[in-house]
C-alpha cells in the first residue's frame, strides 16, 4: 500500500475504530490519538480502543479525547504486529478479516489486516504516521504532534538506540517546532520516578541474577515477589531495560509471572545479540534490540530453558 | 567574529593549543578532539588540553590522539565560558590576553578571549563546530562526527532536554549518517553502570533529603560519606541529574566537598526554577536547567545558605 492509497482509505470512510496493542506504550498510543486527531481534523468519528485502557501516564496525549458511540465503519491497527497484541479485551478484532488495514513498523507484523503498511526501518510506527501526514500534504495541529514526537522518542530511548534513523531526528526537528512542552514530555517520559519506582529498581538491582561469565543479566518477577517487596506492581513496568544497563552485560531478560504457570519475557540485547531471534524461539518477536515471548511453567522451568537458549549464543 | 573570520584564523595559524574545560564532559572534549581531527586534516599541529587529563569513558573520542611538541602559536577555548573553569593544571591560560579564541555557547560567557564566537542558543559546543565546519565547506572525517555526535548527544541528555533545538537534531540526523556506533556511544555515555556505580546511586537515593514541600531535593557528599560507603569517589560523578529524577522535585542540589571548606554546588531544575540565577546569587553560572557554583563554609553552612535560596524561589 501506498501513501496514497492509505490517503484514499481514509477519505472514503467516515467511522474509524483505531486498535493500539495491549500494555500500551507511547509508540502505539501516539500513533492511535495522533490518527484519531487527524480523522477527527478530517471530520471523520474515529475512537481509539485499548484492551488494558489508557494509563494516566500518557495522559497528554489523549488530552481532549473522548470516544464517540458510532457504527463500525473500518478497523485501523497501529503498532501491532499480530493480532493477539490487541489482548483479551479486543478479543473480537483477533479474527481474520476483521482489521482492514494496520500500520506497524515491526517487521515481524504478521500481515493479518486485509491491507498492510509495514516499515521494518521506521523507527517507530509514529515516525511512519507522521511520514504519511506529511505525504498527504493535509496540515497537522500541536497535539497531532505531541503524539508523533512521543511516539518517536519513547521507542527510540529519546534517539538513543540503534533503530534511530536519520528521518526519526528529521521529524523530531519539525515537530518540536510546533511549541510544545518536549522537555517536560522527556522528563515524564524517561526520568521522573515516583519514591516507589526507586524502590523496584532498588530491589531489581539487588536482586540480579549474572549468568555465561555476567554477559547475562536476569531479573525474575513472580507475583508473589513483587507483593513480597511492598511495591505496587505498576511500579515494576518498564524495568526490562535494567538488566542490559549493567557494565558488560550484552543480554538483559526480564521474567515476569503473567498468571500461575505464564511468564512473560522481556529480552533487550547489544549489538552482540540478536533479541528478536532470541525470543522467536519461543514463538515470540520483536526488534533485533528488544523482543518479548511467553513461556509456560514454573519459574523454574522457564529460567532452564532462557538461560539454555543464552548460553547457545556463545557470548 | 563570523564563521567567515574564524576560518581565516584557523588558515592563517599553524600550530594550536586547544582548551577544554576541567572535570571534562563529552561537549568540552568532544568539541576539542573534533577541533583537533579537522586542524589535523588541514595539515595544522595542534594539541588538547585539560587540567584534569581526558578519562577514559571518553576514550574512543581521542583514539588515534597523539600530543605533539610545538611552539605554541594561539590558543583557542572551547565550552569554557570562564578561564577559571581551566582548572589549576592550566593556570598559566587564566591570565588576562592568553586565550586568542573562544568558541562557547554558554550564554554566561565572560568573553575573557581576544575573540569569541559564543552562540547561548547553541544546545552545545560542538553543535557550533558542526555548524562552523558545515559553513566552512571542507568535508569532515568519520572521527570528527562521532566528536561532535557526542558533545551534542551529552550535552543535550541524548535530545532529551529543554536546549534541544531543531538544529542539534538535524545535525545528529546527518551525523549519524556517518556510520558509526552512536547506540553504542549513547549505550556508554547514558545507560551503562558498574557495580560501584549502581552502589553510588543507591546510597545517593536512599540518603537523599527533602525540602520545600518535597519540591526541592538535596543530596550532601562530604569526602567522609564517600569513603565511608565504600565506593570510588568517582562513581559519585554525574550523580546531579538523580535528585531531579524524584517525582515531584523542581529543583535537585548535589552538595560535594572538593576541599576542607569548599563545596561545589550542582543544580538541575525543571521549568520551574532558574538553575543559572539560582547559583549566581553564590557567583557561579551555567545554564537555565543546569547550572553550579562553589561555596565556602562548613556543610552545615553550605545547606543553610542553600536552603534558604531553594525557599525563597517560593516553589
Amino acid at each position: 500500500m501506498t501513501f496514497e492509497e492509505i490517503g484514499k482509505f481514509l477519505e472514503e470512510h467516515d467511522c474509524f475504530t483505531i486498535l493500539t496493542h495491549r500494555s500500551p506504550d507511547g509508540d502505539t498510543l501516539g500513533a492511535g490519538f495522533a490518527l484519531w486527531n487527524y480523522l477527527r481534523d478530517m471530520g471523520k468519528k474515529a475512537v481509539v480502543k485499548n484492551s488494558d485502557g489508557f494509563p494516566d501516564r500518557y495522559g497528554f496525549m489523549y488530552e481532549g479525547y473522548e470516544p464517540e458511540e458510532f457504527a463500525e465503519q473500518c478497523v485501523v491497527a497501529v503498532d501491532t504486529a499480530d493480532p493477539k497484541l490487541f489482548g483479551e479485551g479486543l478479543a473480537e478484532y483477533q479474527q481474520e478479516g476483521r482489521v482492514d488495514l494496520c500500520i506497524d513498523h515491526h517487521v515481524s507484523n504478521k500481515l493479518y489486516a486485509r491491507q498492510s503498511y509495514v516499515d521494518g526501518a521506521a523507527s517507530a510506527a509514529s515516525l511512519i504516521l507522521y511520514q504519511l501526514f506529511k505525504a498527504l500534504g493535509r496540515p497537522i495541529s500541536k497535539q497531532i504532534a505531541v503524539c508523533l514526537y512521543t511516539g518517536i522518542a519513547t521507542d527510540t530511548g529519546c534517539f538513543k538506540y540503534e533503530n534511530t534513523t536519520p528521518e526519526a531526528h528529521i521529524a523530531a526537528a519539525e515537530l518540536i517546532q510546533y511549541g510544545f512542552g518536549y522537555a517536560i514530555i522527556n522528563r515524564m517520559m524517561f526520568d521522573i520516578k515516583s519514591k516507589g519506582r526507586m524502590a523496584a529498581e532498588h530491589f531489581v538491582q539487588a536482586n540480579m541474577e549474572f549468568y555465561c561469565h555476567d554477559r547475562c543479566a536476569l531479573i525474575a518477577l513472580t507475583t508473589e515477589i513483587m507483593e513480597k517487596c511492598g511495591v505496587e506492581s505498576a511500579e515494576f513496568e518498564g524495568i526490562a531495560s535494567i538488566p542490559l544497563s549493567v557494565e558488560g552485560v550484552d543480554i538483559g531478560i526480564t521474567i515476569k509471572q503473567r498468571s500461575e504457570d505464564v511468564f512473560k519475557l522481556s529480552v533487550r540485547t547489544t549489538e552482540k545479540a540478536d533479541a528478536a531471534a532470541f525470543c522467536k524461539r519461543f514463538g515470540g518477536g520483536g526488534h533485533i534490540r528488544a523482543a518479548g515471548c511467553e513461556i509456560k511453567g514454573t519459574l523454574e522451568e522457564v529460567r532452564a530453558k532462557v538461560l539454555k537458549a543464552a548460553e547457545e549464543l556463545g557470548l
